[in-house]
């Protein structure tokens, strides 16, 4: 415990030595990386889903052909809240009316809220909504978030993302109506008026299914809303929860895997400070190009032990990279398997292989997820999703970081020219006292969440009242449950989603009851649904 | 009834050739002021309160000692749905801390939502929240809305109402985002956080509040929304349902009277054709200036029955005029009592004078109440608050009118260069099917109603569920209930008040319990409340 403790203070000290030095330079953010909480808007704007692997176009025929669907356009207004004349812009929806059982019958319209990313990337890898729709007699839409994929205001990315003015409308509550909106309307035509809307959601798209039905619940019936961090906002919940589960995450697979990470940090700066040092680590991380400071490599791994644990899925997948199942297990085993003697940056540089290059096609590693730095999710954790996120010298396997939030508000000025408001989204969509709030307010919502997802410390874990429950998958990752069913799925999950089509089948009658409808063919789909 | 349609089809004939007549000269608006729903936001640009009589100034000293409140300014953004930079203002808000038990003692906070007038006038006509704050140990807020009384963006009311631009964020998503940022701060100011908030309203600030409980439930536990026709919108309701009730309300005090009435506008337009026909219109009904045509005269006459049956209240008032108690028998026995002989024109004239000239102050009438046409519930009604009114040929008392959306567009790009969105509002807040969205979803949310007000027809008069209720008053007006009590008050109005403070003594108790709080004091204080 102490020789613990006076390596934090040691590496303190090195952290504070490094900021200093670097501060007349070139600007150093300690760790950077934590600023922004890891969504998948990283990911979303280079459409991993089509480029980042030879077999993806395959795949996607292979998917298509099992799920058709209709992309669409529909106009929107840049500003739903104000009567200023803007541009309007074409949202993009991906639709299928396939299985729907019709107006007649009020067949159900499932649709998920799009989030910060390419929705045809959402709709591959969320099988679920796909596979139950047809015993549901389902509508299936899936409509894409404003400012993401082709949904672009002003013509074009370039000019979406031009400056603070033109972004100022990337905001959650204009995402919202923008659905409402396009919801509405596409019932009106379709005379479906009284057909009932489930919302699904994961991870943002899961805040924006939850805060959906609850800003909306006479557009949306009920919202699976899965792994859907929608209480960590400002002091709800304690800051280090995501890297402490994160670290957990590998903890429970290795002891000796968490502690070689823990130790990597001091030895990588040590490392750097080497004459020739930042061209060693270069070269034993095969990067690309030449390091210019180890932060840059602090935060290539950070991302990548974060991005681990949200895909920790217990079967192979390929999500936001190409990944064996268990891959902490696997990161772990190549850590731990090195030969005796191998260093702690060697074994750490093979474990991160088992993320960036599980293919084994990469020959070098880039370290720029996001060349432009303006990616759509960096502008709303710059606004509104201010998620403070901490990690403590005690439990995290990270660096020790406490979230500052002037830091963070000078570094969205430099980069965004845009001042944060941490306390809007609890203003606007509650979260503060959410268990006495909704105790007797509100309905329908399934949180579902695993537990080895980072995100789940954020998320609602516990019943609030008998209609707005959590389902929990202990040793689930970021929304697996919406991930398309597979052979290898655990039973565990597999009951997880048989809970989800119960209660959705539930919301349903109590629809149709209320509605005072008859109800004999969508009540025999809906019993087909329990069988899965 | 054959006569009657003669009757209907001879105007219709005339209103359309004058209509042909003027479309060359000026335009002719059939009856332009059903396009906006007769609110009180005429009356709220001239701060009625302090000037329409002498003894205001007096009135507003008394009650305020017998009220003292605090007048305090909030600085809030322009838009809170966008994250552009634009200049903020200063909200007014009125505060009595007084008789608040303090958050030791979780004490209420009891906020009227302001609507579209100054607040102070709001204020000193809503006793009902003042008189039962000290039993509840309340605090009282009554923030003002947006754009109205001092609360103007942009430095002053002329910048403010400048043109369609500076008029864009006079939205009632925008005024329901003010009063949520500022009760936040306020309770967090105040170390409250815990405290609960429940909300009035009346009319507009009635259906504000309604919706700020179903949009904001984290914010405020329960509803008081008296008078509030949120389901007046697209086709929810039949678009008569305001000018019927205006004239039933005149046929039970007596049928010659509402006979008479609806055959005045015939004889009216009859007399505006002759030669000098303006002038002796003018000269009957003692107008300040020289009658420019007959539609003039039909909207001024138009403005006070409909009125009239808003304030129709049991006892002499002085809300919007000062007025003898049952305003709307006066007028009749005005216009019934008039000697054999005396002409229909001559006997509405007198009726009229009820209205305009209960003081016997006034020497002459003003036709244009608001005169610069730029007054703000004229644009939120040609923004958001389409709420369509038409006068059937059968059971209206009024000169036949189908609500035209298309002709209605054209009047507010004339006015004001903007286009309504008339499906905004129940996108925004539903009321398409209420009480089936309802019946799972939300709860405590009075809505109480006087069947004698005009916009009781477009409120929720039914109960949706357990804690959405209905609370109606046959022989009741425009939010009555809100009003101080009188030693005249009726029985069942008296009732009313008592059922309406159960309610919400039941909505404190159980958020109490959620709470797990220990209440003594607070349940102490509560049932004083039931004595009253």
């Amino acid at each position: 415990m102490a020789k613990h403790a006076i390596v934090v203070l040691l590496l303190s000290i090195v952290l504070f030595i490094l900021a200093q030095q670097s501060s007349s330079s070139q600007p150093f953010k300690p760790i950077s990386s934590h600023r922004a909480p890891k969504f998948l808007g990283g990911f979303s704007t280079s459409k991993p889903y089509h480029d980042h692997s030879r077999n993806h176009n395959h795949q996607r025929l292979e998917w298509l052909r099992q799920y058709p669907y209709e992309t669409r356009y529909f106009e929107q207004r840049l500003d739903h809240f104000s009567f200023l004349e803007l541009p309007t812009f074409n949202q993009r929806y991906l639709i299928s009316l396939e299985h729907w059982s019709g107006p007649g019958q009020l067949g159900p319209i499932f649709v998920y809220c799009g989030n910060e990313g390419d929705i045809e990337w959402f709709a591959a890898n969320t099988g679920f909504v796909w596979e139950i729709a047809p015993s549901f007699g389902a509508m299936v839409v899936f409509p894409e978030h404003r400012y993401y994929g082709e949904s672009m205001p002003f013509g074009s990315q370039e000019e979406a993302y031009k400056n603070a003015a033109t972004l100022s409308y990337l905001t959650a509550d204009q995402a919202l109506a923008d659905f409402s909106v396009l919801i509405t309307n596409l019932k009106r035509n379709l005379s479906a008026e009284a057909c009932p809307v489930v919302l699904f959601g994961g991870s943002y798209g899961g805040m924006l299914a939850a805060w959906m039905r609850l800003k909306y619940p006479h557009i949306a019936i009920g919202a699976l809303a899965s792994s859907a961090p929608i209480l960590q906002f400002e002091d709800i919940v304690p800051p280090e929860s995501f890297y402490d589960i994160v670290s957990n995450d590998f903890k429970r697979e290795s002891t000796s895997c968490f502690n070689t990470i823990k130790a990597s940090w001091n030895a990588l700066i040590s490392e750097g400070q080497k004459e020739n040092g930042l061209s060693q680590l270069t070269r034993m991380f095969r990067l690309c190009r030449e390091l210019k400071n180890t932060e840059e490599l602090v935060n290539w791994l950070d991302s990548a032990y974060s991005y681990l644990a949200m895909v920790n899925y217990p079967y192979p997948s390929d999500f936001i990279m190409p990944l064996p199942g268990h891959p902490i297990r696997e990161v772990c085993r190549k850590i731990d398997g090195c030969p005796d003697g191998t260093s702690i940056l060697e074994r750490v540089s093979e474990g991160v292989g088992v993320y960036y290059n599980h293919t084994g096609e990469v020959n070098c590693f880039e370290l720029d997820d996001d060349p432009h730095g303006m990616n759509g999710w960096n502008w709303q954790a710059c606004t509104e999703m201010v998620m403070p996120l901490s990690s403590s010298p005690d439990t995290s396997m990270f660096p020790t970081y406490d979230f500052n939030f002037s830091a963070f508000k000078e570094e969205c000025w430099t980069d965004f020219k845009v001042n944060p408001r941490p306390r809007w989204i609890t203003t606007e969509f509650g979260g503060k006292d959410f268990m006495t709030d909704l105790k007797t307010f509100g309905s329908n919502i399934i949180f579902s969440n695993g537990f080895l997802d980072p995100w789940s410390g954020g998320s609602v874990t516990q019943n609030v009242s008998d209609s707005i429950v959590a389902l929990n998958m202990q040793e689930g990752a970021h929304h697996l449950d919406l991930r398309a069913a597979t052979a290898e799925d655990p039973n565990w999950l597999v009951e997880q989603r048989a809970t989800e089509i119960r209660v959705i089948k539930k919301w349903l009658s109590d629809y149709y009851e209320a509605k005072g409808a008859s109800l004999l063919s969508n009540v025999e789909t809906g019993d087909r649904a329990t069988s899965m």
